[in-house]
């Protein structure tokens, strides 16, 4: 059975690259890995059959022979487990790598999602203005952090890994909110890793597929 | 070298429990590693010597004879794959439990922490009443998928494991909302998670700390 991940039929990114089976494709490009994708409607995630693969009725989910797994960064580990090219080889830096796969998933996307759902969340409020500038000013703390760790670096730490990876997918959702342009080295962070063949062919499946949704109709 | 990880010096949860360096000491608990701690006070966390462990400031770190980690799933993961009893030993029901601990942190807990937050950061805002009505919503979303998926049984996937130490904790933070009454199952998962005995040396501990640093104080 050849690796089989679940997707929007219909991305709500409009082909973007921003959901989270974007980095799922990426890690599996990364390590020579083919798949095939299952397609499913918003309607289609949140009935019993997808449920049961994921419990809380989202894409990704992943399967192989042997194991049904969901969650992003849950799913991104077990394929750089299993596959030589995300993690390094060397137990104590292993375990560094996968610090910064949490990091990204559990110290900088928390804000950058606040911020992103607030957005479309309460942006009718009159309020909302004045609450974006507070929740830009906790991803601001994070970015500083972060670019100050980063210094001049290729990556986070040593080769790029699969630490690296989802932090480049997290700040990617803030590429059209200028929040970057402060810290050129992520800029520059994020562009390196869009620049990885790997990441190109991840993101042109992905937005071939959303192009294909929108001529059928 | 024995294993040392940082934490607050006075929790500004006043010992309940809830900082993050309760999960690592639940986990050292379970698996029965002795460790020290390394008490940081707000201003020390901030100093180059602690952002050298830890890039954004913050506590637990980890460090062992062999690595120095931050990030509290990291921590526990690597607790977990290097000590017996956090994971199962067959692989597949290990990625599974490896997927409710991303689960926790990277599903349950942003809304969870969006709806804490807003309680300090715009608890003086005429609309504070009204947002948080709203993030409460999101909350209680992700309360009933978990409620649903835990049904009657005592944890989440087969025995406890490192992924219900983490949903434990994340579901800790709504002890005082009220939130977790129209999910009896979930309170009862997280009594059946505090009445651990690992839980409670844990608790103890940190508890322990608090008041010693109340007497100091």
């Amino acid at each position: 059975m050849a690796i089989m991940i679940s997707v929007f039929e219909a991305s709500p990114d409009r082909g973007r690259g921003l959901a989270r089976d974007m980095g799922v494709r990426w890690a599996l490009e990364e390590v020579g890995q083919p798949y095939d994708v299952r397609l499913l409607s918003f309607e289609a995630m949140k009935q019993p059959a997808h449920r049961a693969r994921h419990p809380f009725g989202q894409i990704p989910t992943y399967e192989d022979e042997d194991v049904v797994l969901f969650e992003s960064g849950a799913i991104i580990l077990h394929i750089a487990q299993r596959h030589a090219g995300l993690l390094p080889v060397d137990p104590q830096e292993r375990a560094r790598a996968i610090a910064w796969m949490f990091a990204a998933l559990s110290t900088v996307e928390p804000p950058v999602l606040d911020r992103e759902t607030a957005t479309f969340l309460i942006r009718d409020k009159p309020w909302y203005h004045e609450h974006l500038a507070i929740l830009e000013a906790r991803v601001r703390v994070r970015l500083d952090e972060l670019a100050e760790r980063l210094g001049d670096a290729d990556w986070l730490d040593g080769a790029f890994s699969a630490g690296d990876l989802l932090m480049v997918m997290v700040l990617r959702r803030l590429s059209s909110t200028g929040l970057l342009d402060a810290c050129p080295n992520l800029s520059a962070y994020v562009a390196r890793g869009e620049a990885r063949p790997a990441f190109q062919r991840a993101f042109a499946a992905q937005r071939a597929l959303f192009i294909a949704s929108q001529a059928k109709g």
